[in-house]
């Protein structure tokens, strides 16, 4: 079997057992979620509906698709519904069946997992550090010119490197693809968690490229990761193949009631904002004065950190926290990245600040040299 | 899209629609789902769990594969979960890929629909109706060995038909596929809704044969096809690969605690039983009652009629009783059978009462000629 305790964040059930305390008693910085919780419709709907999971779940997603169209202005024809994110990215890659696949790095690394599975050649383009891992869209569209790569994944913003694409850039680099015949995945699974929220998505340029397909989820928007759902946009002659291609009934009945959520949950949406609005630069400027460690900008409620002593690694520094029962993402397995990266989710205040205080400790405890 | 609504049994969703009733006020024998509902462990254990939706459920179902393993006395290795069977039978085909598949029909559609998704060219038996449908051993091995099939799909209890094949006619079989190299994949997922229960299943013979791989799923006898949960049982270097393939969180955080209902639930299994043995010998006699069908013996919690008036088919049989507020399936997409052919769950006897009635006048309320 492959192992997957540390190849994710948020395998709360692997450290449990690695480290002898109890998941419940772990503060996880490891997974990207909304620490607002699950929301209460959410949480509501469930219970009152407990009984209906002896039905068969709808398996066309129904009233689930209506209320994704009338949250994001789309036709619900051009709307996928997947178990999680990474069944839709699954099933696109079923329909498109692309020969290679450009991935800027680092990036989220299902992408490649999921590409080679479909027999794809994956090409990787390495982003700058010294650029903060920004997306060169010039680069990323030469080598898409120069090796006649006909598939684009971006993550926006990105994972794990917090990097939120321009998005007159983004247009332009669509407009390349569209004459040059190119499908693009942008992948928007954080993008309702970052400051301009929902006006970072490229959802209303849908129309205008036959050729982009976005990924989202609620997922890490609603924290409920548990649940497993997903859904892609994209165009219907895409869509529509894809609905063929997919099992009948990979997303449960719980799952497809969580449109509920999308028209009755404003104060919750409401919440996060203020949340990202309050936590994210906060966070940042409080890392800034952590020694031995370089911070990357973050656009979204996680942050790319690196550590800058040479005899502390990604591994010994999500060692020492976890022994304090806190999670983080070791990003060492990141292309692009080496065991000098970790990954921090942004959360609450009161849980920022027992992060701040342990890795402050963690980093000062120990004599390191630079 | 494809079109699933008649595809299976238990769409209630799209029945709601086309008759202008609510979903929940359908009597629902169209999906063979244990009547007595969700086991009060299962819906407990997601009310207390709830706020644990905010953690992505263990890609291992570590837990899960402990108390199925206690459950059937089978090593956790050799057990991979799923998203329902479905998931199941779609990575023991990816993992086996076989060239070539023989199946006995009338079966479940779907392993056509996975097999062809496999590329996998697809062989049909057509099992004889003067037989019940019984699955004729003798003929299925000279199939396979005349034409040189390597895997062989056997649903049993099978459905639509309900028929159950003789432990020992299976062990003959399994020593004929072992030595000629076919795998064997028994479908086992109505098994604890027959008479004898475990009693009936392959489990016990899976250390003999290496080419045996059992699917089976919690959907029917905990009446939770809303969660998704199935599994399979083989050798452990297909199980292995199985979870190399499998999406990583395909399986949600409630669907992974339905283990808990093994050990805590022997009230529930026990009355499942009772219920079993009160019913579906009696429902088969009153069915004999009414006229112009034919019942074929169940051995599960389902049965399979044939009308033999020749003005009246399934698909308005079908109509006549979702117009009374009852759903049955239509069976004639079954491959082997015509529409003639109708599927009808056994549930609880107030239930079964008022199908009974409804069934006899609808059979009645017409001047029909043999």
């Amino acid at each position: 079997m492959k192992e997957l305790s540390y190849a994710h964040g948020g395998n709360i059930y692997s450290a449990a057992i690695h480290y002898g305390i109890h998941r419940s008693e772990f503060l996880d910085f490891s997974a990207n979620i909304n620490p607002l919780g699950v929301p209460e419709v959410i949480r509501k709907s469930i219970i009152e509906n407990i009984d209906d999971i002896c039905h068969y779940p709808d398996p066309h997603c129904v009233e689930l698709r209506d209320k994704i169209g009338e949250y994001l202005k789309v036709s619900k024809d051009s709307i996928i519904i997947g178990n999680g994110a990474m069944e839709v990215i699954s099933l696109y890659l079923e329909v498109i069946d692309p020969e290679s696949i450009l991935i800027p790095v680092p990036s989220f690394s299902e992408y490649e997992t999921l590409g080679v599975k479909q027999g794809s050649k994956i090409h990787f383009l390495y982003m700058d550090e010294s650029k903060g891992f920004k997306f060169d869209i010039e680069n990323i569209q030469k080598r898409l010119s120069q090796e006649g790569i006909k598939s684009l994944f971006l993550c926006n913003p990105n994972n794990p490197t917090s990097f939120l694409v321009d998005k007159l850039e983004l247009i332009k680099l669509l407009d390349y693809a569209k004459v040059s015949g190119i499908h693009v995945l942008v992948d928007e699974t954080f993008i309702e968690l970052t400051i301009e929220g929902n006006r970072n998505s490229m959802v209303e340029f849908l129309n205008c490229y036959e050729n982009l397909f976005i990924v989202r989820a609620f997922t890490k928007v609603f924290s409920i990761p548990g649940l497993r759902l997903g859904y892609g946009l994209g165009n219907r002659k895409y869509i529509d193949k894809m609905w063929d291609k997919k099992l009948t009934w990979s997303v449960n009945f719980f799952a497809t009631m969580v449109g509920a959520v999308l028209n009755r949950e404003s104060n919750y949406l409401y919440n996060t904002r203020q949340w990202i609005l309050n936590e994210v630069d906060w966070f940042y400027n409080q890392l800034l004065k952590i020694p031995y460690i370089k911070v990357f900008r973050p656009n979204t409620n996680f942050v790319l950190l690196k550590i800058i002593c040479e005899n502390l690694n990604s591994y010994k520094i999500k060692d020492k926290l976890a022994k304090r029962g806190i999670l983080i993402r070791d990003a060492s397995n990141f292309k692009g990245l080496d065991n000098k990266f970790i990954r921090i989710a942004i959360k609450d205040r009161k849980s920022n600040l027992i992060l701040l205080e342990n890795l402050r400790k963690v980093m000062e405890d120990t004599e390191y040299y630079l």
